[in-house]
């Protein structure tokens, strides 16, 4: 019997950092397969192919300089090359690549492969509204998807920073296996069946890091940053509990809720870039360009996408944080309003 | 028939702060008494009595000087006669004085009168180990005893900035009218009836944020810390459910809980002291000498009471990272065992 055959789809910072780990991995479990392909968009460093210069000096010069890969990764230029024979996919590239992605996988894979998704954020639905990803890679590629999402900052984690990390995989056989491929003793992986929260949790907390910008920017102290946050937290709970059925509870205090939302609304950029917003004056376009070089700022999109979905149900006013984000960010209401907003909020009804 | 008559015991900052907002609110409702006594423990101010003082300029001078207290609000020097006539006692006192507070009031209180102490901390049991001070009011002045924490700093309060704060109240009668005396627009109350775990988690996120000011001064990152406050909140829970029954996991996602634990963690003093032990080498008894002025470091010494209880149990190993803190205190491991002790948390089994 030959070992689970993994491959990486997805090879920038998070990927690369991933591909460590799971390199590692593969070669201390009988139950993998001692190759690990990694899926490489082609691009030429200096006259080189980046695959080629992974596969010789063992380090992604582009997206993950100065961290040796293990030797069991190999950088695959083509995508169906890559994934054909692979019993395990670990999706991790730009949630806006992920459509193409899987129309060039679609009908090839191996049968009874899964999945698992790193990738944070929502895809926008056709009828408005947001998708969750796991769920669209699931449906497009007919496989089961598992998710991993959790507070880990790429660099720190390819540094061996110690943290933690929470898989959502509906099926335990395969939550061990996947514990199995991931965890490391300075990455501690929490295997829970609550798929959609683990993932929701990943998304939402952006819309909150901004709530908590606005905090920061419109000079409010800690106690009310973190009666900020918690209602937040309370709208990500309620949130979930409305459109994902079987949500826990519990597992908005594991790392990919509790943890991933303080390092977001102390740390992150979306609470960095709504300082700004207050501060300046300024739009969330003008900002992106001159504060994220053009990136997109996931919050207040994702702002924007759960608010279509609040309209639909008629459920703005029962979630006063989220919605009072998305007003903001549209200058229909001034960044002052966000407290008041929030004042007779239902939790404290 | 007359309104219910309200006592604070205790005017220090916090004291002062929930005075103007109770003498602000038994003007709005009928239910209570038009008066509320302050006992204030008599000091002379340049040649003048602080409760004269406060009884004519309406400010406490001494300890929360600039804040305006609703004439409503009477200093009363003497605590038996503050105290004899009340229907609600708010206990907020250091907790040291409590003992001798009690002893005092015992067998002279209203029959029916009830108490809600505001006051964070354990009082030591006599076996060794941890009392919670509600219960010890209760069964002194044998009143029943509700209690009210948050992430609330005195000041920021009493400069009317938005926060929240919990009330655990065993009967759910009584926290409404608590709530009715306590909630204003700024300051926004949750009641729920798991009156323990309010209080415990006021006392134990003290632990959690040593921990934190150790990661913070060994230079981890956001995400290492995230991981460590997240550790520390999943031993809260299981501290919670093994000593004290009925604790609920929604409690811990309240003010008194997950956003007192994060304030602590980024802004209080157990996590400044301990970052400056990590980096000066200094002992928690020199640092309190001269980073709080011989005041008590609450942090390390709720450490020594909580792990006299673990070692009576046997449990250490099931709390490794409350179990860290106490030996890092006590420099029987140094600090940068911190992580190496959680590596292996039964959270990750």
């Amino acid at each position: 019997m030959t070992g689970l055959k993994v491959c990486i789809v997805g090879s920038g910072n998070w990927g690369s950092a991933i591909a460590k780990i799971v390199g590692g991995n593969v070669m201390k479990f009988d139950k993998f397969d001692k190759r690990v392909n990694m899926w490489v968009f082609e691009e030429m460093i200096n006259g080189q192919k980046l695959t080629e210069i992974i596969n010789t000096t063992h380090e992604n010069v582009k997206y993950l300089k100065g961290i040796k890969l293990p030797e069991s990764v190999f950088a695959v230029p083509d995508l169906v090359d890559a994934a054909k024979d692979a019993d395990i996919l670990i999706f991790v590239l730009p949630h806006q690549f992920v459509k193409r992605c899987c129309d060039s996988l679609a009908g090839k894979l191996k049968s009874g492969a899964v999945g698992i998704s790193l990738i944070k954020g929502f895809e926008r639905s056709p009828e408005g509204g947001i998708e969750l990803i796991s769920k669209n890679i699931s449906s497009r590629l007919n496989i089961q998807c598992s998710v991993l999402m959790g507070a880990n900052i790429a660099s720190e984690v390819a540094e061996e920073k110690f943290c933690e990390t929470t898989i959502g995989s509906a099926e335990m056989e395969m939550g061990k296996t996947l514990k199995e491929l991931f965890e490391t003793s300075y990455f501690r992986v929490v295997v829970v069946d609550d798929v959609y929260t683990v993932e929701a949790c990943g998304a939402l907390k952006n819309i909150v890091a901004c709530a908590a910008g606005f905090s920061d920017g419109l000079g409010y102290g800690d106690n009310t940053k973190a009666a900020v946050i918690r209602i937040g937290l309370m709208e990500m709970v309620k949130f979930t509990e409305v459109f994902f059925t079987g949500s826990k509870l519990s597992t908005f205090l594991e790392s990919c809720g509790v943890a991933d939302l303080i390092t977001t609304c102390y740390g992150g950029r979306n609470r960095r870039v709504s300082e700004a917003f207050v501060k300046s004056g300024k739009t969330i376009e003008e900002l992106e360009k001159e504060m994220l070089n053009g990136q997109q700022l996931q919050g207040p999109h994702t702002a924007d996408e759960i608010n279509v979905m609040l309209k639909n149900k008629k459920m703005e006013d029962k979630f006063p944080l989220f919605t009072a984000v998305y007003r903001i960010c549209h200058r229909e209401i001034p960044p002052q309003a966000l407290i008041d907003c929030i004042r007779e909020h239902p939790e404290h009804m």
